[in-house]
């Protein structure tokens, strides 16, 4: 439930308001250079402060507390912690009796039998993908020389990034959220990754992803659009024996496996839940319809944030598809 | 690999043109009363025959081999299991030589070193999808009184039923093929199916979906649409005390748990890569760019076939949801 | 539940009294060349009609249905199949009532309440042991050089074959049955198997030794004479930096990592439960111990049987473990 | 490959002289009430300062560091870490060249490349079995009243628990080491637990006891004596409808499934291999044969440590098997 993969195995732990978020890694391969500064350099693109994100500011400083010696992985597992310092839990206060729409507060207490953690988001924070991307970034290491590349496609609709920047800024002053696309583009993908039927590529990197707080939709190539193509529009004509493809309807990937071509796909972030502007919903006490007034530090756009997360689901994923790809590679022993 | 599920756990198995194709479900819970003209009944929602889908006829008559004793499940292992009957292997000859574009016989070559079986797509073959709309009528006795519904919401774009039947007819004749989007709405879902952080509903459903060949984007609620809402428009309001929302944007589901409102998706297919018009692709023999004829049965909308699929893809992700629900259900031992 | 493995993943199937019994194999690397033959060699050395073994005669002949395309394993799941034909219900009439001592009739019918097949013992029969020796013919392909080989140890305590077959001929006159010991040599073992903490090589084998019917017992090395031995006694000298030592106490593993000198375990088998001689035992219908006749085919001693099927597990645990260590043989991308 | 159990699931790291060593615990179910003093009353019976047991003395609290609040369980994963402080890793300086004989100290290098933390016997260290102890304690609130009591069978072959005490104070002075038995006896056992086929009580049990150091073999019921008893003699008489048995050779299961009786199994711990008397073995500098002298804390007997970590182990995993019977629980939608 909370682990992921079949060899590089992640399994995250901890709550917003809990005294420590982290991250325990299996399955590494012994002898991978990380240095703490590589995981810094990725969770510093991660942090609050940008215009539009949220004012909660941490130390965000990994401490690897086991799997490494000299900054080489030992084989052992591999545990990362957060510490949390900064959070005022008063905020959360009112949850209970006025479950926040959009929100899991509702169906996490249902679930769970109300003895789960709700300050802050608790388990299911957006805090927690800070260890995911401390995990990414010893993926990155395992996959070299695939270069994972995510970035802002569009928020609210608008792809240019001074158009948006403004439309962030004017909403945020109203109290309110937007949402947009992040498009990961991996680059020197070798082909023959992925493990059909059932964890082709997109299985396992859409798994991932939806892992990720407030994450609707994922779509690889040309995705919802190939759906008004004709099929000698949406095939990529072969150029070479290397399997080098004219067009990149597919994204990379054929029958769930890589073809050698570019990886993409693109994600879709809704508007956080958390806003600021009164919003009418149900008070479980008064058993009325009551004005909620969120208070507390919110993102008008999380998005901005979220590149960094996803190159690190897709490094992941794609350091047990390259593990796989080395347990199952015995052809040598044989001859056709 | 070709392995899913935590509890309700099943493997799928064979080829196109070998002697059998199936699947084997562990973890059913014994008791289950199911009889084989329940899987018959929506192994025919799937077949061929329907305007626009492929012209192969098999008698696709399901073997439940074991794991069930006077149509009562026992607890033990269920194999079904389908003869193949009807191939003719001839068509596929050019296929070493000249990789279809879009289909997966360049990337498995490469994959399993020479050693994959390529007639018919092999194990990457579309009637593969027959053994899991089995597996799936017998997740539907698990769920009762779940009630999952899969239809065609477009297809090339076009939203009327007899507009786009229409266009099927016209794109066939071209030899070429059409691909389109189906929407699966889940009633009577009950609040707290969902494992986070890894295993939300949306991340084991589209783990499932994304197996299934063709697909190539899935979203929840309102998906990529979100991305263009305020986050005081995209909110869903609470009702009730049972969780009713007077909108679903969320598609029945907050941080990964199902809310009990109707479960909601949808899923892009791209158009088939077989097509009977010549394509212009590499031939690996001549190391020049080819036209190549593919021969053989194709659909030129094999997207009619798959609501029943998606509706047994959802099924099996929510009868192994219902099991782990049931297991973790501790609560009574203790008192807060 | 009915699969183990991580990589190479083994899934069994099928009742006693059913149609079908057989195992999938998942994880299988494409290009081992495997023929039908390999595995009756090693189905032939489990069959009953030796001196002592049950008269049910089967002809066990193994269908190869998905997974291989002229001899050599394509990559896909490989499902292997034996029919049920020689068998007879009526014998089995009175256990609802009679439950045998020593059987799972009891727990079983509990377990799975009421709705499990009791028919020769349903899923819990010894004749699934037959699909594990086809897939340890497998296993054995992907293994090589390694060369597991065992055989009887002792029957009822005596070491001698002679004396134990004469031992054997005259208790199975009286209707009674004997149990005894087989220990299991495995040679060429290349040093660095075993995936401790959790997944040593003594735990991955004694789980799969614990799944074979009437198993008590399971000591690697000197096992339970280790403990009258003292530290100084037991300890294994090493003789060279190839790591062989001058004893072999430990059953040639350390740390639950295999050393590379000879692997060795013994296993201890209770005798039969199913005796022909009257027991008194508790009658569920009449309330009263009344005494129980057990009619039907079985083994005075039907641990000669039983050295291929420990050699057959293993051989699958080695080839998990084989491709577990490819996977994570990164260290060439590192310098130290 | 440092995780174990299906529901219940337990994830260990840490190294013996790293910063801290622990346990994540995934599939706890929400509302379990566990106080810290729960965790310590178990941990302080597997401390050293017992008569000869190691002279180590870590402070050994149990940080509780998530999925905790207010002394209940939350449903979140379950973070219990110990700080390492008192160790001297001068002390295994001439590991390197010099192996020790009975450590995992050569397969470990070979296996990890070199890049293995060696000081204290690093990820292999016994100091990691008390992460495990502090899990049982967990496990043991979710199967309450199921009732586990593991104790000393006899040392050296001495059951007389003065005479071992004495053997022990006399070898300890000669710096050599001795070996024993531990014997588990479980109470309140409900009927049905366990998940053959691979998945027996036996299996699931010894796959875990082996992965304890020092484990050399496991038997359940009267284990290796059987196969020295006619099945007569050996099968265990029903004495009512609940399933009593006159004797309990099979130690309380029947075809891998708890039958209700007293669930019994010993464990053979072999002598410590670090011993302070030297040792002749292999020099890999000199390469020659040199005398060793280990020096440092070393216990003469650790078996007199192990039997809460046996509680511990059979408690985690009969809390995996009971949610699992949890799980499967659907009969209640069924009529036969």
């Amino acid at each position: 439930m909370n682990s992921f993969g079949r060899i590089f195995r992640i399994s995250i732990f901890g709550e917003s308001h809990g005294n420590t978020i982290g991250i325990l890694i299996d399955g590494c391969p012994s002898g991978i250079k990380v240095e703490q500064e590589d995981l810094i350099v990725d969770i510093n693109k991660r942090k609050a402060g940008i215009k539009g994100t949220t004012e909660r500011i941490e130390s965000d400083i990994p401490s690897i507390r086991s799997g490494f010696l000299n900054n080489f992985s030992t084989g052992a597992p591999i545990l990362i912690t957060f510490d949390n310092h900064n959070h005022n839990s008063q905020d959360y206060h009112n949850i209970l009796e006025h479950p926040r729409p959009g929100h899991a507060d509702m169906t996490s207490t249902t679930k769970y039998y109300g003895f789960n953690d709700l300050r802050g988001g608790g388990h299911f924070s957006g805090r927690l993908t800070l260890a995911i991307v401390a995990a990414g970034a010893i993926a990155k290491k395992i996959i070299e020389p695939i270069d994972v590349k995510a970035q802002i496609h569009s928020i609210y609709g608008i792809e240019n990034e001074q158009d948006y920047l403004k439309k962030i800024k004017e909403i945020s002053n109203l109290g309110n959220s937007l949402g947009g696309i992040v498009e990961c583009k991996t680059k020197n993908v070798i082909v023959g990754l992925g493990e059909p039927f059932f964890d082709s590529i997109e299985s396992i990197i859409s798994h991932l992803i939806f892992s990720i707080p407030g994450v609707k939709g994922v779509e690889f190539g040309n995705g919802f659009g190939s759906t008004k193509l004709l099929g000698s529009e949406n095939n990529d004509m072969l150029l070479d024996e290397k399997g080098s493809t004219k067009t990149n309807n597919s994204g990379g990937i054929n029958g769930g496996i890589s073809n050698g071509n570019e990886l993409y796909f693109r994600v879709a972030f809704k508007p956080a839940s958390s806003i600021k502007i009164p919003q009418a919903t149900y008070n479980l006490t008064t058993k009325e319809i009551n004005v909620l007034r969120i208070k507390g530090r919110h993102d008008a756009c999380y998005v901005l944030r979220t590149p960094i997360i996803i190159e690190a689901i897709t490094s992941i994923a794609l350091a047990d598809f390259v593990l796989l790809k080395n347990a199952l590679n015995l052809s040598i022993k044989t001859k056709k």
